[in-house]
This record gives structure tokens, sequence and C-alpha cells, in this order.
């Protein structure tokens, strides 16, 4: 009997399908548009509250986590009007964790989960391992974002639907829910008795005027919601690893005690610095971001085929680019091709995605290159990847 | 329905455990000796490693994990006689995380675990949480130390059963495994197929001319052994979290896999530091640990109705107190309340950890009053500690 016969069952099939999947190499110019790591360097300040944690005894076991952090969340949430007791905060090591832990809490073998198409597709890996049925359900087209369809939702909620994903700011819908549109969903989850796992990750980058509600401030929804986020996009803190799940008092137990990875005690300490001293420089990044958005938006407008909304938040453009006659996975390969531009696109659905590509408004190139956050803005990266996708779809749209 | 109806199976009868335990607040004399923290700080060039990294964009996604620690973890491991080849290494954030990723690559709900009594219990949540059947099977006592008793093992193996659990070497028993020992260990795997979690998390605490040996390195084991280690003991790295599992090439991409917790960039930059230059570091705490051991096992051996034998291995002390009438627990509760010393004792097995406790070489007083590891040596906390147990068992044992 061979080991494969010996491993568990889902990896079998998971190690397979990663083991046939292509490799690409870039070529030395290549820009990605793909990635979510957001391309600034840390303030220097935090390296130094690490370094001073270690070298105050944070090498030592830190249980229950670090009470200042869950603290700091408690605080910095509160700016959405919504106060959780930091008693009901987990910690966990960044946005799939969190994820995995509110998954792992809540969802048994053949339980259903229903996930919005098109949406970031995080917890799958966890889902799959748990033998959870993740089931798309279609958004809608309104003013040129997805929103939520709750006529879609309803249709694919069955006995065993036992949760809802939602991400909001959406990704890579651009969407920011409305309390109305949250409203809606929050009578679903009551009615048929189900939670909504409601990631807010990008709740910082909001856009033009639009807030971030809260869909666990809804009543009812306290114990309903597994709130997960992480302080990877807002705080360029992909390498960290730092996340939470917020939640109600009768469900908080349940994913405090679901096993998990642990979190670097002298990186909860930077945390709480972050949190607490760091919004100069979130704003800072916040400026960027839309100075970015704004310029590719008006740069893909001006291209035959291409319609392009900007979002209403988080970081990435996902133009519509069905009039270009190539489909989403033919215009990544052929622009990768080509003109060495790497983009994300037929991977955030199996439905509505198709037509559609995501750009990513972060531009690897840059933090290489500077030696302070302060001085990494604008760089010729993102007009040189603009200049290449205008040049491609000319060259293919007549 | 309440939230509890909804929440995963495993999880309901766990937290309600978890909620009815009871809590105790230590008096402010306490001293402990349950603790696996090593109370040692960590050398400054640690903190700063971590902070050069941070400073030098480390604060990016580490896809993969850190290619130099890897090799850095394959060139320590060598010295016990098996190179393993870096990417058949998966970093995880710890020892128990290195368990709980070991035993999600293998376990499907339905098999059995075999763990020997006494051992440590490090995996038993995930087991738990995997639905799989977790067996003892006896030890037995050789020398004051307990052993593994093939014949004891291999009642306990049935059809389902998936993999043994094995602390090598041991915790609380203190045995360092024999080549001849793992050979026993090994043809059973091969006999009757079935994987070894090897944990090595004390493989630097080898005493008195004992030897370290590989399971892994046994022809036929390479794709049988999951190698769980850690940072945490050997180097004072407990809430810094850093671990890995090593296995064969077979069984590497399904270890590599399974859903995880992540570790921060960072801190695998100053694993390296710590595993490519702090040999010194370790040799320190090694000599600070075997001192301590030979004088709580002379001290203890003075006193009536205890038998203590010194480990070859780990920093445990597991003496037979069953001569002072008392049972673990008893022995435990009232050490605590008399005399303010905490111990740990009937937790490492249903059967054969009766009649004994643990104490720990490690005392917590420590790491809080000094200023940097080079002073961190001998305080007065273990001598206090050993004066109290003395008082306490002259009192109780006529």
């Amino acid at each position: 009997m061979s080991v494969k016969d010996l491993v568990r069952n889902e990896l079998k099939q998971r190690v397979q399908v990663s083991s046939t999947r292509q490799r690409y190499v870039d070529p030395p110019n290549m820009i990605s548009l793909a990635a979510g790591d957001p391309n600034f360097l840390l303030p220097d300040y935090i390296a130094d509250a690490i370094s001073a944690a270690i070298k105050g005894g944070c090498n030592h076991y830190c249980f229950g986590d670090e009470a200042e952090l869950k603290e700091a969340i408690s605080n910095y949430y509160s700016k959405y009007g919504y106060k959780a007791p930091p008693n009901l905060i987990t910690i966990t090591s960044g946005g799939n964790p969190s994820l995995n832990q509110a998954y792992a809490a809540i969802l048994n073998a053949g339980d259903e989960n229903i996930t919005p198409d098109p949406s970031y597709g995080g917890g799958g890996g966890m889902m799959r391992y748990l033998s959870v049925k993740n089931v798309h359900a279609p958004m809608k087209k309104v003013n040129g974002l997805f929103r939520i369809d709750l006529e879609a939702l309803k249709k694919a909620i069955t006995p065993k639907t036992k949760s809802l994903y939602l991400d909001n700011p959406g990704n890579p819908s651009g969407a920011v829910f409305t309390k109305e549109e949250l409203k809606g969903i929050a009578d679903l989850a009551i009615d048929h008795n189900f939670f909504v796992v409601s990631d807010e990750t990008y709740s910082e980058y909001v856009w033009d005027g639009h807030k971030h509600e809260c869909l666990i401030a809804i009543p009812g929804m306290e114990n309903r919601t597994l709130v997960c986020m992480a302080m990877t996009k807002m705080y360029s803190w992909a390498g960290m690893r730092t996340g939470w799940v917020i939640t109600g008092p009768e469900l908080a137990p349940y994913v405090a005690s679901a096993p998990s990875g642990s979190v670097s005690w002298p990186i909860q300490k930077g945390a709480v610095k972050a949190l607490t001293e760091g919004y100069e420089y979130v704003e800072t990044i916040k400026k960027e971001y839309e100075e970015r958005l704004d310029y590719a938006t008006k740069r893909l407008n001006e291209l035959p085929g291409i319609k392009c909304t900007k979002p209403e938040g988080a970081f990435y453009l996902f133009p519509d680019i069905s009039g270009t006659g190539m489909t989403s996975q033919e215009f990544g390969e052929k622009l990768r091709e080509e003109e060495a531009i790497r983009i994300s696109g037929s991977m955030y659905g199996p439905g509505n995605a198709k037509g559609h590509i995501r750009l990513s408004m972060i531009v690897p190139l840059s933090y290489q290159k500077t030696p302070s956050w302060y001085e990494v803005t604008k760089d010729k990266t993102l007009e040189s990847a603009m200049d290449r996708i205008e040049k491609f779809v000319k060259r293919h749209v007549k």
C-alpha cells in the first residue's frame, strides 16, 4: 500500500491538482498586477517596538494572546460603530487563518456554505478539508459593480446551509455594502438559521464618501456573525501575520477553541503599536491607493472594448473586458506572454467573473527599490503597466 | 435553535469541559515547576536580526516559507545523522502546530492513533477534532524510566491504526530511545502499515553520554515518519512560534498542503540566525538545565517516600511519589495549597502516570528579574522550591 493510500482523503485530490498546475517563470521585466501584498515598507517604529518586545521577554508563551492587542482591536473596530468586548476577540495569524478558524468553529462534514459569485475564495481549502459543500450564488451587476442578489441567495439556501461568506468591501467586486443591503442579508440569516462569515479585510479602504457598515451591529446578528479581519491589507502586514475574529458571547468560546496556528507574541506587540499609533501611516497608504485607482480607471476607460467602474472599496479594479472579444483567461495569458503583465481573473467564481479581469493597484516593484516607506509613493511602474495594456488592447481590438 | 446547536460537533464537548475547569489564582509567592517555557531571555542579536528583516521588507508575503530557514533546519538536523532535503521540510508556528499539521495530513475520521502512556498529549485536541480515536498503550518502567513496551504496542494495534505518537526524548518519561528500540518500533510500523509522529522537541537535551537517534533514518521509515520539532524548548523560543515537520518525498506534499496557521517572515529570519549562529547560547542553557536536574534529583532522593531517577533526556523530573501514600493529584493539590508550588502530574496518560509527579526544571521567576540572558543562571528559586517540597514531604510522611 502506498503512502498516498494512507494520507487524508481530502489531500489526495488537492495535492494532485497542485502538482499538475502549470508553473510560469517570470521574465525580468514582468509587472504583476495580480498580488494582494501591499508594497509599502513599515515605519521603523514597528520594527523597534518588536525588537524591544523580544529584548523585554516576549520570547515566552503568551497564553490567551496579548490582552493589549485585544483591547486595541476592540478600540479600532469601534470606529465602525460596534464595540466588541476584548474577551470576545480571537487573535489569528492572518486573513486566511481567520477564515479557517471561523469555518473550523462552525462547519461539520455535510454542511453547506454559500459564496457569492464573484468573490474571494480564501476559505475554500478549509471547506474542502471539512467535507463541506461550497455553493455559489450569483451577484448582480448594478452601475458597473457586483452587489448581493437576495433572490439568488434565497435560491441557494437549503436545509444544510450553515453559513454565508460575505466580503465587505468586496474583492474583486469593489462594492461596499449599505446598511440596507446588510439588513437584507441579516433577515435571511435569522430566518434560515445560518451564520455569516463577514470578511472585512478591506474595511480601511472605502472611497468617495461610502461608509463601512457592520453586519454584527444589526440586532440579532451578534451571535450569527464571525467578523474576519487581518492587518495584511490595512497595514502592509502580509508577512507579519496578524488577524482576528470578532463574534458574540455565545459563539466566541467555540471560535477560540478551534485548533489553530499560533501567533508570535512580539509580532502581537508590534500590532498594538500599529493599531494605536499608526494611523498616519495608513492615511498615507490610502491616499496613494486612491490616486492609483483614479489614474488606472481613467486609462482603462480610454481603451476600446473595456469598461471600468471605480470601486467603492478595496484596491482592485475589476473591468469588463468582454468588448475586446477575448475571454478573461485569453486576455490574461496573452497579456502575460506579449507584454509581461501578470493579472488575475477567472478564479473569483464559476460564472460572474467571466469577461472580467482583476487588476491590483499594488505594484510590486517599488518596495524593492526604496529604503523607506516615506519615499514609496509614485514611481513609473503603474504608468508602464498601463502603457503596455494600452498597446496590447489597441493591437488586438480594431 | 441556539448557537451551540449550530457549532461544530466536536467543539460542543470541548468548550463545556473547559468552562467547567476550575481556575486557580496564584498567590504572589507561587513557584511554578509546571511550565515548559524556558526561562531565558534571547541574545540581543536575535531581536536585531528580526528588526533588520522587518526594515528590509520582510513585512511582505513569503510564499512557500523562507528558503534559508529550510536550509538551516536541514543542516541543523544533519547532526543527528540524517540529511533531510530542504524542500521536504514544512515550516510551522511551533510545537503543537507541528503535531496538528502532521495529524491533519494523515488522519481521517474513524482512524486510530496510539499514544504511549505516559507521554505528552499535545496532538489530542486535533485528534478529537478529526474524530480520531486516541488509544493508550502502557510503557514499561526500566531502571526508573518509562520505555516503549513493544508487546503492549502490538496489543493496541487494530486494522484502524493509522499512526503512533512517539516523544523522543520522552516527556515526562525522560527516556532517550536507543537505535534498537527505534528499530523495534519501525518493524511494527512497516509490518502493520502505520505512520509514526516522532515528536523530537527535546532532541537538544540529552544527558550523560546518551545520543539522540533518528527514527526517520531507519530503512523503510522515510515516508512513514513525520518528525515534529520546534524551537520552543531548544532555543527558549516559546512565544516566538517556530517549528517544522520533516518527512520523506512521498509524504511531504501532503503535510505541506494541510490547512495551517502561517509563520511570520521576520521571525523565520530570526530563526535562521538562531540555528546558524546561536549554538553558544544553547550550550549555556544546556549546562544550566543539567545542573538543575542534578541538584533537584539529589534533593528529592533525600526525602522519604520519593524515588527519583535522573532522566536521559529533556528537562523534567518524573519521580515516583507513591511511597508518600498520596496520589499524584492529592500531592499536587496539597503542595499548591500548603507550599505555593505548582506542578503537573496526572495529565500524561490514564494509567502509568499514577503515583508520579512532573517537575519542570524551568523556574519561571528568574527571567522576569534579569535584564540579559547572560545573567540568567542560578538564582535561589529552585533552591526555595526544593526547600518547600522537603518541608511538605517531611510533614506528611512519617
